[in-house]
């Protein structure tokens, strides 16, 4: 009570004097934000986090979940409600092979608070001239506007994009086009306006499930949310983490309550099937998991609470390893 | 059982095959972290979280506490076992009228881990320079070293160190020093070190619980870990944020279980049940919280799991909110 009372005045109080009474030079502000970007080590593969920004959610794109269930769950995220914010995150592998991105984000197609991912790339110290391979999870335009800028020019110039078959066929093809639902509609045309340049020079290719990309990064089938969804299970001397697409979209949700869809998952039955099962395994594994819409940077780990709901642990901010060998030196390394 | 064979098969099968097997030009690697600040505002105020370094607690400063349960509850978390990574986190407010730094991290006393946030302050776009008000949690030389450099100068010529005056009198208390335990003696002498070049020129200040150090900073008294250990109630525009210092450790045994105390506490049974009643009012009332060891940049909420038992939620990461006016206008900002 004694606490109680004296944080209270703390905070209630009338502040009547203060010690410091003198008045100073005012400081300017500086209201930048730090960087959108963040490192991780996996084996011998450095990951690195860029966030493309956010997007903010209405509640109302969710569905299987009553307004009890959902305000309950939202507070004790302390997310917005009805307005959740959303993260919109991309991955580059530096492989020592090859350098790949996996997704590319909004660009400036959607909303100003996303196209973020060129600078967040610059700032991490790459530049995307050195992109060599891009690996798509699906087809939506968060995931893909970032290939094109406003002007329809590729922004990967040297990379391959490497795009599941299943979703390749299905966003561009005409015929799924003309039958769509308005809602879905501009999806379709998005798509195809953004894969335009390159299947034009023959950087667009596709593959089936299961392929391995590159070295260490192998597609797993993860059909629901649209009919390609795929996810990437990276692994690097016995290291694993699995960048696992849109399996989550609203965390403060889904973890808790894995039957919660959402609105543009293209089949809600199979994506809610597909997330159950990934969860469960990830849970089960211990495996580190890496999602496009999970809070920046996405990064962690999966805590079953019972046999059907599970807690988002993400990882804690930490220096990179140290370096191995000369090349690899720099600043803030973990010494 | 489908997606789990297909899983294992991405991550234990031999790969014989890729879908890119031309060799490219390798790319290197860039091993440096982003920097560790991270800015929100709070209604006029703005406030960044700078990152010393970190530490690496072994589980054995845990008291309190079975096999059983560390276990259990360090592996919920995915936090080392056993050893703890624990943040060391300093927070800069700029009122507009102050630049206060809430403590000032370990310097190079302690480990090299450690003694990071000067570069993290210039990263974040200040300069020690600027700091006219250093207010101090308690005297522990994680949170007073870097007030100086190794050649014993004060770092921050500019400011005024408020200290709490019990805190103050209790660790440069020759008396004190003279009766204490092997294991808390050093304290004594780094704290005497410490505080010496700011005693001299006058810059040492002390002051009484409650009061208030600038407009909108109140103390809050919150004894235990050490006799004169202080909290910081800020407040501007009704927006609240209590920087808690030491209130909380070990983040992923001590919210779950707050009855848990650590070997460097000076009256473990103090600071026990003052963990245990500003937990209850953090949760009770949401407010937003800092902690100087919880996971950088260390800011969020406390939820109330039990009458007992709390869990520590995150804030996500978040560009700033758009500049009211011309000054504060900056890149990264949310529009």
């Amino acid at each position: 009570m004694l606490h109680h009372f004296r944080l209270a005045l703390a905070f209630g109080a009338i502040l009547l004097f203060h010690l410091s009474p003198c008045a100073h030079a005012e400081v300017p502000k500086v209201p930048t934000q730090v960087p959108a970007y963040y490192r991780i080590q996996l084996g011998q593969f450095e990951i690195t986090a860029l966030q493309d920004g956010f997007t903010e959610h209405d509640t109302t794109v969710l569905q299987n979940i009553n307004e009890t269930d959902l305000s309950h769950l939202l507070s004790r995220m302390f997310v917005g409600n009805p307005k959740m914010q959303t993260s919109v995150n991309t991955y580059l592998i530096n492989t020592g092979t090859n350098l790949v991105l996996v997704d590319a984000g909004a660009a400036k197609m959607a909303r100003p608070t996303l196209g973020y991912v060129l600078q967040n790339m610059k700032d991490s110290g790459y530049d995307p001239s050195q992109v060599d391979t891009i690996i798509i999870t699906h087809m939506h335009s968060d995931h893909i506007g970032g290939l094109i800028d406003a002007g329809g020019e590729p922004l990967f110039p040297k990379a391959t994009v490497w795009v599941p078959q299943t979703e390749s066929d299905f966003w561009l093809s005409q015929k799924n086009a003309d039958v769509a639902s308005a809602y879905i509609q501009p999806n379709f045309k998005k798509a195809r306006d953004t894969a335009a340049p390159y299947l034009a020079s023959g950087q667009w290719k596709t593959f089936k499930d299961g392929s391995v990309l590159v070295p260490g990064i192998q597609a797993v089938k993860t059909h629901g949310h649209t009919p390609g969804h795929t996810a990437y299970a990276v692994e690097s001397k016995g290291q694993k983490l699995l960048i696992w697409g849109d399996l989550v979209h609203a965390h403060s949700i889904q973890f808790a309550h894995p039957g919660v869809s959402m609105e543009f998952d293209v089949n809600p039955k199979q994506a809610i099937a597909t997330r159950k099962s990934i969860l469960k395994m990830m849970a089960a594994s211990k495996t580190l998991v890496a999602g496009m819409h999970l809070p920046f940077p996405g990064i962690g780990h999966v805590r079953a609470e019972s046999k059907v709901s599970y807690a988002w642990v993400p990882i804690e901010y930490a220096p990179m390893p140290k370096a191995e060998n000369k090349e690899d030196k720099g600043k803030n390394v973990k010494k």
